[in-house]
């Protein structure tokens, strides 16, 4: 079972946006034993889009377009598609009732532009859009499935997930995909400690690696006949990494030190509240970012400014003067007068230096101090991180909650 | 002058990889007046890459393939090349000289392996790699230039800016760029409201759409002879669409609410602090990832929990039990609580329902207070936003900072 993904738009093809659309997609289809011969980008023009649905329809049972139904008059994909089958488009009076009543409930006024999304190709169907007010359109030409998707991201995702998964078919050859999930060290040295892992291209277990945020993914995909000897295949490999990696491997899947985090401190019914100065409130959203966080996370108090610190956190003005706002010590009382004030069983605090200003020789940029107070433990971590400010900071609020995982894990 | 992309790779094609060389290439070539028409991403198969060459060579004058010249198995791109032009690998004297020298000068031993990577098809050239191992390869076809680079993006950057562009075509025509980022009402409205220009897709110039983040850019593109000419027409359109938009402009290139708010608070030497609840920290972090917030950003006290908001922002308790933490008069009392404790000329505060659980009728998820309190000035501000979690904290935070925006700018 073959696919080609499509992905449309001028702000594709001109570089302005990358394309995430296509390779999530492709990691989705491998999942479902579907390999995916090629991508292709092209800009928004109708003649050229149905070009190449025309051509990888010749060569790929699935074809997936990405991009171009929205209601702009640069959005041709619906065009196009007719075009390749030869109809007219139509009104889908469903989806028409549908938006009429997606507008209704925000009290919106449905523009005339919007009807243009309801039009699909005579003979093809809908596909519900869950999160936004494009849907999608399946059709079928000769033996290929086509199928239409909004370009936004969050759009895409969730209509792949709830329907386009529905209506993919069966693949002949099982594939496992296992994914380990490993903190706390860099893309080469890992690569150093599993080098005969993922130097190895020939099996059917093949191991891949990607950075995003921090963190590395090892994915590890396994082929087989079938489903049980692909699935112990790569158990077999996932647990040789296992156990080559130790507590480097924070989790599975799309798991993340808030997410391992967020499930320790439910388990022991613990709750947990921030201090954050160079963060300024990324480790609070981070933790946010999960349904359910009320659960056990009270909340942070952002002290930029050292007035703050000391009014909001009590941390004594002599510390700030004696020390600096990058210090250990004022780490460690920023802590300790978050879990004072809100209260909570375990306080984090992060004060550092985000650059890309005012580093001096003693604290460069990129140095923070991330101060962990529990039930019966105070600590003080000092880390120097990679000097680009976004990633200092993204670095930083992963080291702090991964000081917190180790601490909930006993480890620290 | 047109251009296609080729990038090559099984780690790009499953989804292991994005592919970021490719727009990073078209940006590059329509700095220099060269269009992209389409990107192309195939497997490590010879036959495959040849035949996309093949094809590529037929619709554009330049052609720039990355990726497939390294030295492991997997590596096909110089032989998809000599079959395409019909020639054999010969090995290129010069840069097995380089390539031993490079060995060497790093105690290094060279493999055998290595030696595969200064092999060229007959009558092309080597391009020097200054970055790594694999030499880049130039070679003509019919009308068009092929041009191979390797694939690992830092080696790619230095051999384009190094070498290819020294050898690209001149273009004709003259290219300006110009971005207006729009915040405040939807693509369709938009859309509905500038129909005309958007329509407008024969002249040269267009105007094209993108959505990211709850934030539109209008990428307004110009082509003309020369830089003046195609930068007057840009600038015309751009004074059309900002006469039309108005206040919806909130600035260009990549300006957001949050680096507006702080242009304007720095002029105007005031200072801003927050309350957050339903996005856990995230206005907070949008204001700090500018660097020089210090100038302007006191911090934010995120209130997650009911306690927090009572006792840290002196939210009445009996206000939280009469109206619900996410309330009118809870949002003002959080903004006013945070001005109080911080000191802060401007207070924002959010608190909203993020769902996925906890929506009533009254009150669905998606629905958020934003409290806003000033010098001479108190409102709270109600939306409801769409129901995915993150969208819906993303666009409450960009929400809030346009509310302080307009406030700013005297428009609230």
């Amino acid at each position: 079972m073959r696919a080609i993904l499509i992905s449309t738009g001028d702000e594709l093809t001109s570089g302005r946006t990358v394309d995430t659309n296509s390779s999530w997609l492709a990691g989705k289809l491998l999942n479902r034993g579907i390999r995916t011969l090629s991508h292709h980008t092209v800009g928004d023009n109708a003649d050229e889009i149905a070009a190449i649905i025309r051509n990888a329809v010749r060569r790929a049972e699935i074809v997936l377009v990405t991009g171009g139904l929205g209601p702009t008059p640069d959005d041709l994909t619906r065009h196009a598609l007719a075009d390749v089958l030869g109809t007219e488009l139509v009104c889908c009076e469903e989806s028409l009732a549908r938006l009429q009543e997606f507008f209704q409930r925000r009290g919106h006024k449905m523009v005339q532009a919007n009807k243009i999304q309801v039009m699909i190709p005579e003979g093809t169907s809908a596909i519900i859009n869950e999160v936004g007010t494009a849907p999608g359109i399946l059709s079928s030409l000769d033996e290929s499935l086509v199928i239409c998707m909004p370009g936004v991201p969050v759009e895409m995702h969730a209509m792949f997930e709830s329907a386009v998964t529905a209506v993919l078919p069966a693949s002949q050859l099982a594939v496992a995909v296992r994914v380990l999930r490993v903190y706390g060290l860099g893309e080469s040295n890992l690569s150093e400690r599993i080098d005969d892992i993922l130097s190895d291209r020939c099996s059917n277990v093949i191991v891949g690696t990607t950075v995003a945020g921090g963190l590395i993914s090892l994915t590890i995909t396994a082929t087989d006949d079938n489903d049980a000897s692909a699935a112990a295949l790569a158990d077999q490999t996932a647990a040789k990494l296992t156990t080559r990696l130790g507590s480097l491997i924070i989790g599975t899947d799309s798991d993340t030190p808030a997410s391992i985090v967020a499930e320790l401190l439910v388990s022991r019914k613990q709750t947990l509240c921030l201090a954050e100065s160079c963060t300024g409130g990324l480790v609070g959203e981070m933790i946010t970012s999960l349904s359910g966080a009320s659960e056990y996370f009270l909340g942070s108090a952002v002290c930029y400014a050292n007035t703050a610190k000391r009014d909001i956190l009590g941390v004594p003005q002599d510390l700030l003067d004696d020390y600096g706002a990058v210090s250990e010590q004022v780490a460690l009382e920023m802590a300790r007068g978050s879990r004072r004030r809100y209260g909570g069983d375990w306080a984090i605090s992060l004060t550092g230096i985000a650059g890309p200003e005012g580093g001096t020789e003693d604290k460069p940029v990129g140095l923070v101090f991330i101060g962990l107070v529990g039930p019966d433990t105070e600590h003080v971590f000092s880390h120097v991180f990679a000097s680009q400010r976004e990633q200092m900071r993204q670095r930083a609020a992963l080291a702090a909650l991964n000081h917190l995982r180790l601490a909930l894990l006993g480890a620290e």
